[in-house]
Parts: structure tokens; C-alpha cells; sequence
């Protein structure tokens, strides 16, 4: 099954194991006039790397990224751009043990069951660093989509049960916490966490907020290709990821229609807006001007160093305890990776968008 | 944008408007040789009919669906399936006032902004109407995987603040209640908490849950087309769901790893099984043979009689109150949608599945 | 296989076989505002109409379109359109012999080898009735191309070995005969050409010619999404045609670089225009502005009176002979088709080209 | 517009220009447990590689292809396959002046019109290095479709007027002579040909033929995803071909029902097989089981010394002769390439066929 490829007209392929040779994504669509260099996507893959903090695995890797193709005097040609990290730091018997059982929590058993067998490798296509791929084209879109003036806000909502505070909300802190939080407080709180679950050779979950703000109103489609469910499809197709929501998402379920629904009322420049937004910006499939909020349910990290029950592929069953260099929690590093797909995600819906109408059709060619 | 069309190799197509002379679906890449006749989609159709309960709008809709093609002698052919209902019950006069104003929580904003103007009469393409063909195309799905020994078990679990409780579970009660719960007490409280929405003219929300039992390991791909991620653009795609969760979903990035994971075991018959379904049958975006589990958050049907601030298309504030015979609840009605775009999704995925492993394929041709 | 769909943004999904309810196809992706009624369609069908002359089968259908869906007020509203003729004049009798034996030139053991049976009223879904759909759509995609100045000249070049000349060439001559040949001493010679054939119990093959006028230039992609390569696969999809030209085709095989190239030059307004055409308007898989100019060979007719030799599905060789109503030759009635085929290809790279440049999108968001 | 992948289940997409750092493909959906190496492509990419005969150019490239994903421990993981030939000899200085006119029969003018801008060295995504990453793919196509008894004979049938004879047919020839002719006598008086054209400073165009043996029937769709149309757009988009044709191609066009019709009888195994082959193997979209034959027309390299006339960048109209290495016939170098996108395209077919009937899925999951 061909399932590397995400996207139809903004679309990215991506390839790569952790431990072969390197990983890397071929973005084909991009429009053509796109000023675009290295140091573009380097900033979004160093928002992923680890060992940046003792919440990160303490991996060194370089992570750095090159353009093959698609770039020409410092601009996009229309052709498709070529991106490669090569893999560096590999220490392939960290996880030679790892191929005789299965994991819990883990695609190993999965694997073997799809394919008859796998590369154990460091998780091989499972593994995060197939993520590379992704922020690397994300950070491309994420640019193009600041250039018609739309934005992202993207952050760790809470660690385990430690949540932001409404009001202690301050976006400029999300950047100053090895965790991502744009709340000092939680953010501290959430550190005494990990380091619990640490002692106890634990892990933790969490959720990924993510705000999108400046997207014109219309954009999206009204049956399968709903803007909200490519979202979806786009943020639950990272890995660990078990629960995606869009504006008030499983609250709307406990509500009524007198308290979900977002009265329609006029801007201070005529135009139409909303009172509350408990709808997260997105209407019957499509965008309503509004910002678009969704948050994404990580799962805390499979790998654990504490003693766990499994089977091995001899079909016994046995005691595992997950050695090497694990993230404690995920869902710092997987913040890029949520901008990065719902950049995507938006890129797309916005160039398909474009012949929605006759008459902009006939302004464009004639 | 064409965004009508679902699926790679089983693929459907759905067209029509709720004031239309109808709505229907093309099914393409049904297999040749499925016994298949009106009854067998007749029976999905009528568990989405209006018209059976106080909870549901009282139109009377026979919704009786006509094959137009792919089926001969009694079986698929395996070429397009036509399924079409035709439209009886159209009660234009109700709507008219509404082509005036944006109702709140509905698309007819995001229409506007998107193609310059709609079919106002009863939601046009976003009406739930628009379900028909997916129900339709479902009901041969699901006929299909019973044949493979798959099997749905689908209900409302909760309504508002009511939720059924685990100890209460049973599945033959589902079809007794017309709230589609499998839990009499809770399927009383929540009739209770609806007529109290009605007598305030306001309306509910409510989660669906589907459980899939009797899958294969290993369907589903590891990156972009991960079984849980189609699972989520499916479920999502339905309008009036603004959340998806797959096994614990958010109460996952509440958990530690020690909690969250499944330990591997072994079953009586020597077969590899997990000993918890935190998980949801799925690891790695691909299935591992236990029950898969996904839930969907309906919001509270947004047509309510009560009055609500909103913008005419003149641009003017105004106020107004829906009329016509509205769902004072969508939930009930939504579970045999969820069950329909599950089974979809799932027999797409079995089918690109045939082509994962060398050997399946020489012995497929040899 | 799901393999009823064409297209990418303006997407078309065709369904139905010769004898059962009806054939039809749904338009997605046709944008909001464009006028369309009945008329628009039933004028295109109306060209490939049976019965109009004695070169085609004397079946007298009305063929008459009905929109299902998409339109309202006179104007498509971006959802999709669905388009039905249900079938009238089914004589199922005359085709009931033809189960028990493959037809020779005839998709009956194809077929019977893919899917295990077939419909064999009519030759199913492989009759030239599923090219309706095709016209059905065809014609909204003219008119759509038209507002953009876009315009079609189609009509058969040869017939047998009866080919047009240059020097008579006259399109308003394509409608007055009912070989739709541009040439009036050619349409007099094919048509003594055929009376002889069908005096023989014989049918003949011909080409036929589509010239695509008005293009505006860098339409099509420079890979695997050529504009050629995409009208090669609209044009080779339709029943019965063996090869596909784009400009001097297989002449340019023979010729050296000298002849073949065509010099650019300026016209008198000073835009880039070429002294000749043997690229025939494409070059690198993108429209130079020229005329498109692209040709279908098709094959005779292979239902035929005379009598053949085959074997029947019990494994024995026998001699058939096919009765019934059947074309002698396909090619008038198919010209129609190759111009639908080529005007849903044009218009759906038309809008994928509207993405191509980042100065055009900033230009449409901001 | 993406238009840089190829395929629906087994897929590839390809990137580079000829003057960027590489080349490459991945190649998605491949099957687990296919044996691979790099000798197996790297002998496919040896067929195209320039500076082998006086007919190609003098252009010494290694074109080492290097695997850097979805192979572990010598056989395919089921995983994207991440092949790439990076550039060693780019003489960007023979190209540099071309940046400033457009040359005939080349895609300047259209990559211009397209994109406002192009990578003008060597042609950048539109030179025949982009077919690198089509053959590396290609070599994978054939290696798996060899392992189920399917095999490909491909060659050059002509080289301007002169073309092989059915009398002199010896495919041990194709690989002992430069130009890939399996007629020893047509391939003398082709070099002489060639020769001429060289003196002349001119270049000849010529036809590909290739022949798929081995094929199952029932392989294909009915309607739009036919076997030969899916060849066509394959073939069709590969650069410098101008037409297609499958069997008779446009020679039947000229027959009658009696002379293009294949009568089926039965083999001396009581098999169905067909007593002639003009369909070239296809009827109604699908495999009957005879040999595939299908051929391109590709016309010659519109690189020449000889002056040409022009347009510059500045709207003069100027005079050209391109210099450069450039081959006088790109024939030879492009059979290769026509047999990697046959073989992509049939393997797409075979495993897209996999659900096209119950009782095999049934078979396959039960």
C-alpha cells in the first residue's frame, strides 16, 4: 500500500527509516516564486531535535537538512523539491534486542503481522524521526501561508493532568519552556511532573493546541473534503496521536445549541464575524474567518525503562524493559509536527479552492 | 474543489441536495460476487429515517432507495453501483426565510463565502440528507465484511450529561430505545434530559461510539494512510462531529506509559493477544486484531427555536428563530453514519492491504 | 478496481451498462455559477445519437438527460452535478445468444477472466452507451471552456481508406453529412466505402480529429501530468480506439530535427506565436498557445454479420455470427466522445494550473 | 499542480534537474520481501546512460544509483524506496547562454509561460535526466513482475525511414548493436543514416516497440483506468514522444471488422487463445492474456547545430545553433525508459486487480 504520500495538489512524499541511511520528503506543488532556502527549514527542524533538554532524548543529531532539487538562484521553480537529512548519529545496538519481542505500545507486533517482517532498527519507518520528513515540507508551507497573511500558534496544553490557565496565557513564553507551554506556571508544574514519572522509569502524555489565524472565510469543501476532516486525517496520522478535536471538540457533546452555537454579529468595519467561536473557525466543512483551533491527544512514550509483559517471536511470553535513549514525554517535539501538517493540510485546501468559482475562473484566464 | 468522492480502490460517490429531486451514491470497486438487493441497504437506510421517535424530526420520508446499476442476477458485478432516493417530502415553503439570513451554526455563511451564493431550501448540499448515499454505500460495506467475519456493534454513548455505564452494556438494547443506547436506564435518563432541551427550545449533543470486532492484524499503512487516521477523516467528514477519538483517546495524555500500554499475551489458542485495549486495535496505524474502538462528538443540532442574534445578507444585525421540523437531538440518527464511513474506510484499507507482501502476490498469480 | 472516476479537481464519475435502468455520471468539481440547463446537455448527447442515418444502428433512443443535482436558479452551485438517461428501448432479446460464446474483438472473455461473470445484455458495461456519461460531462466542460475562449473543432478525418483532404477542408461541411467528415467528396466516398462494407456483412475503422483553439500557453505539467500524456489517456479510455497522436504523431518518428522543429517568431501584435505546428501545441507537456491538434484511431466496428470463428464458455470451438442492430462503422458517432474526453482533460488542467505561481495566489488571497 | 507521481497503489515520484545536485525517485507501495539491490537498477540505468556509441552523447556519467530507504538486509521492508543519482559531470558553461531565447521543439517558451521563470541549465526538469528516477523505478517493476512469469522485450523498431523487418527479427540482437534494433541489416543501414544526419548537423527521430509475454487475462478496467490507456498516459508522458499505439494502433483504423477481428480458439493445453493479435493483447481495457505490444513515435532531438530562427527573452526575433553535446537520435537511450514506465504501469494494474472479486477476497482473508 502506497501510504507515503499526503496531499493533491500541495502534496508531500516521505521516505526514510531511523537507522538507514537518512530520512527526507520530496514536496511536489509548491508554486513556482517562493523565496526558499536552507535556513527556512532548519529553524523548524531544530524546534524538533532532541537532546535539547533532559525531557528529550539526549541523542545528539545534527538534523541538517539539504535541498536536492526544486530551488533555483534562492526561489522555487514549480518543480518538485527534494529534501534530505542524512542520519548521523546511529548506534544500532542500542536496539538489536528489540527484534526478538514485541514491544507493548509499539508497531513492532503490527508490523510483522503487515509485512511478515520488519527493519527493528530504531522502530524503522515507525519511528519518529519519520517526522523529519514532515516538518521539513511544513516549514515550506508555514511560509507560503505567512506570505497571504495566515499565522500559527502552536503549544503544549497540558503534560499529564498539568494544564494552561486561560489567563496565564503568554504566547511569548511557549518558545522559553523546554516544554513548549505558554504558561509559566504550568510549565514549572509540568516539569515536577516529568521528573516524577522519570523516577519511576515512567512516561507521560498530553495535548497539542494549535491556532490558525488570518484564514479567509469559504475555504474547504462541504462533504468528504472537509477542511476539519483532512485536519483530522493529517494530525492523527502522527504517530502516537489518539484524539483529535476541532474547536470545542468532545465538550460540544455535553452542550446545547443555545450555549454552542456562535452568534453571527458585525466587525467594527462592516464585515461578518462571530461572538464565541466554539465552532474552532471551521463551519459545514469550511472556514469561517474565524481563528481555526484543534488539539491533538498524544499518548505517553511506549518506551519505558520499567518491567512490562510481552511475547517474543517465538511465541513465548516474557518480562521487557525498554533500554536506550527515550523521551520521557513526547509532546514538546511533536509540536512542530502538528503546525507542520495543519500547514499542509491548509496549503492544499487553499490551491483547491481557487477554481471553486466561475467568475474568479474567468478573471484568472482572461 | 471535488470533494464528493471517498476511498481509493472501494470508492463512493456521493451527489444531491435535501430539496433536490434526490440524493444518491455511485459505489465504485464493490468486488464482482457479492449477493446484494434493495433490501440489504433498505434496512441501514431506515435506522437514519426521521420521522420515528419524538427525537427526531416528524417528516415523513419513505427514503426508499432504487439500484440503477452493478448488480445482476442478484450479484455485484463489478462495475459501478447506482443507488439513488429519490426526494418525496419537500416542503420548500418551510425554508424560504432562511435564504435571507445566516443561521447560526450552520454553513450558510462559509456557502456564501465560498461560491457566491447556494440552494438555501432545507441546506442544499450540508443538510443531513446528504448522509443518504453514505448509508447506502455503508450498508454494502458492512454486508461485505460480514462475509469476512468483521462485524459493527454501533450506538449512542452518550447524550448531553447522560453516558452509559459500563456495567449496564447491552448490545441487544441498542435496537430497543429509539436513542440507539445500549443501557435502558441511561437511554431514559438522556430521554428525560431531551424532552427538558425541547420544553427550553433548545436542542443536545451526544458521543457515537463503534466498536469493529473480528479484524485482521496488520491493515492500515504506518505513515499518511494509517488506519486510525482514514478512520478520523471519515468520521470527521460527517457533518456536526467536532471531535475523534480512537481506544482511550484523550484520557490517554492524562495516562502514564505504565497505564496506557497493552501488555502483549498469549490466547488459549497460542495467538498473540494484548492483555488491555487501551489502544483501540490499532498500533502503529495499523490494526492489531483486537476490537477496534472509535468515538465521535456530535454537537447539539444548531437549529433551535429559540431566538438567536446573527447577520442578514443585506449586512444587517437581526434576530431570529428557526422554524420547521428540526432534530432536537442529531446523535441517534448520526450512528448508522458512523458505522457506514467506518466500514468504508476499513474495506478500502483490507484492500490495498492484498498487495503488502511478495509472497501473498505470487501466490495471488501463480 | 474503482476505475469509473476521471479527473483531479473537476473530477467526473460515470455508471450504468447498456440494459439496465440507465447510465449517468456525476460532475464534481464543476465550479458555482456557471449557466447550465437540459438543453446544454441534450445538444451534445444529440451527436451521438443511434438511428440518425443508416451508417448507425437503427435503435431509436431518445437518450434524454435529466439533472439530478448542482443546479439551481439556472446556475451550477459547485456541488455535484449528477446527470441520468434512463434507458427506454431495451431489447434484450436480441442479445440473449451472445452470453454462451466470446464475441471475437469484444471485451466477453476479458471479462468473464477478471470478474468470474458478466451482464451480458448489450455487452454491459463495456457498450458504447457508457460513453453518455462521458458526453453528458463533456458538454458542461465545453461550455465552460468556451466562456474562456477556449473552442473545439472535432470531426472524423478518414474512414477506412477514405481520408479528407487539406485543400477541401471546410468545417461548417462536419454537421450537413452524417459522417461529421469536414471534406464533402471525402463524406461521398466513406459513405459508397461503407455501403460496400455493410453489403460484405463488414465494418470499417477510421481517425478522428479534435483541434483545441484559444489555449493560453503553460497549461500542463512537465512529468508524469503532460497535457498530451493525460489527453492520451482520455482519448485511449474510450471503447475501441488503438492509438492516439498529438501533432505530426508517428510522421515526426520519420522526420529529422530540422523539419520537425517549429521556429518561434513574433506575430503582429509581438507575441510569441511558430511558423508551423508539428508539436501540435504541446511542448514539455505544457500547451505553447498554438492550436492543440490530436487524432484517435479507431477500430472497425467488431460486431459484424459475417460469420466468425470463436469459443463458447463450455471450452468448444464454434462459428458465430453476431445479429442485431450495430454500427458499421463507430467513428461518427464517437467523434463526439473524443471531444467531451478532451474538453474534461483541458478544463481539469486548467484548474490545477491555477496554483502554479505564488505571484497568482498572493494575487487572489490578499 | 504535483505532477511528479505516477501510480495509484505501486507509485513512484520523481525529482531533479540535470544540472541540480541529483536525481532521484521513491518508490511507494512495493510489496515486502522482494529481493533488491543496487546491481539490479543500476543494470537498467546502464542501458540509458550517455557515452556508450557515437549516437549518443559524448557524456561521461557514472549515474551510480545509491538505495537510501525501505531495504533491509537485501529485501524490500515494504516501505518507501528512496533511490538517488547524484549529478557528477555538470558542465553548467555549455548551457548558460540558452537562459536568454527559446529554443525550438524545446519546453523554454511553456516553462516560461508556466512559471514566469525556469532552471534554464540543461533544461533543468524537462531533460531527459529526469527519466533517471523512471528506469530506477522501472528496474524494481520488471524484477517483480519477472518473479510472475512476466517479461518484456523492448527495442528500437525504426530510426527515421529505416525499420526493422519481421523476416530478420532476432532479439538477441537488441543488445550487440548500438541502436537496440533487433534486425542486424536494419541496424547497419540505420547508423549509416544516422551518420548523414550527423553530417548535416541534423538528428532523426524513430519508434519504440516493446512486447509484455507472460501476461494474465482479465488484468485492467472497463472504463477510464483501461490497461492501454494507463499505457498510453505512461508512455505519452515521456519527452519527445508524439504518439502511441497498442496492436494495430492506426493501422486499424484502416482495416475492416473481418480483417482486425482476433477469432478465439483453443489452445493445444485447452486454454482460450486467440488465432491472430491485432488487439496487441488488450480487449475492452483489460489483459486477454496474448502478448501486450505497444509502441511509441519519438520524434527527433530538437536539439541541433543547424540555425534555426527564434525569439529571444527580450520579444527579438533572433537566429540559433545549439551547441553542446546532444544526442543525433534519443531512441536508443529512451527503449529502456518505455519498458520501466510499461512495467510500472502493468504492476500498478496487477495489484489494483487483487479485490476484484469476492471469492478471492474471501480466499485471501478467511
Amino acid at each position: 500500500m502506497a501510504g507515503s504520500t499526503f496531499g493533491t495538489i500541495f502534496k508531500i512524499t516521505t521516505w526514510g527509516e531511523s537507522h538507514g541511511k537518512g530520512v527526507g520528503v520530496v514536496v511536489d506543488g509548491c508554486p513556482a516564486g517562493l523565496s526558499l532556502d536552507e535556513a527556512d527549514i532548519q529553524k523548524f527542524l531544530d524546534r524538533r531535535k532532541p537532546g535539547q533538554s533532559k525531557y528529550a532524548t539526549p541523542r545528539k543529531e545534527d538534523d541538517a537538512v539539504e535541498i536536492l532539487s526544486g530551488v533555483f538562484e534562492g526561489k522555487t521553480t514549480g518543480t518538485p523539491i527534494s529534501l534530505v537529512v542524512f542520519n548521523r548519529n546511529q548506534q544500532s545496538k542500542d536496539y538489536s534486542e528489540i527484534a526478538s519481542y514485541y514491544r507493548p505500545g509499539h508497531a513492532d507486533y503490527t508490523f510483522d503481522m503487515k509485512y511478515g517482517f520488519r527493519d527493528y532498527r530504531g522502530g524503522g519507518r515507525s519511528s519518529g524521526r519519520e517526522t523529519i520528513g514532515r516538518v521539513a515540507a511544513g516549514a515550506i508551507a508555514v511560509k507560503l501561508l505567512n506570505q497571504l497573511g495566515i499565522t500559527f500558534t502552536t503549544y503544549t496544553k497540558s503534560i499529564g493532568p498539568i494544564t494552561i490557565s486561560t489567563e496565564n496565557f503568554d504566547a511569548a513564553e511557549i518558545a522559553r519552556n523546554p516544554l513548549y507551554m505558554p504558561d509559566v506556571c504550568a510549565a514549572e508544574n509540568a516539569q515536577n511532573y516529568l521528573d516524577a514519572c522519570m523516577a519511576e522509569r515512567n512516561s507521560s502524555g498530553g495535548v497539542i493546541e494549535c491556532i490558525v489565524s488570518g484564514m479567509p472565510a469559504g475555504i474547504g469543501d462541504t462533504v468528504f473534503e472537509k477542511l476539519d476532516a483532512n485536519l483530522a486525517k493529517a494530525i492523527m496520522s502522527i504517530g502516537a496521536v489518539k484524539g483529535f478535536e476541532i474547536g470545542d471538540g468532545f465538550d460540544a457533546a455535553k452542550a446545547t445549541g443555545r450555549s454552542n452555537n456562535d452568534a453571527f454579529c458585525l466587525a467594527k468595519d462592516g464585515s461578518v464575524t462571530k461572538t464565541t467561536n466554539h465552532a474552532g473557525g471551521i463551519l459545514g466543512g469550511m472556514s469561517d474567518g474565524s481563528d481555526i483551533i484543534l488539539r491533538a491527544s498524544v499518548k505517553p512514550t511506549p518506551s519505558i525503562a520499567a518491567t512490562q509483559q510481552t511475547v517474543n517471536k517465538s511465541g513465548e511470553e516474557t518480562e521487557v524493559s525498554i533500554k536506550g535513549r527515550h523521551d520521557p514525554v513526547i509532546v514538546p517535539r511533536a509540536v512542530v509536527v502538528v503546525e507542520a501538517m495543519a500547514a499542509i493540510t491548509i496549503t492544499d485546501a487553499l490551491f483547491a479552492n481557487m477554481s471553486a468559482r466561475m467568475d474568479s475562473i474567468e478573471k484568472f484566464y482572461r
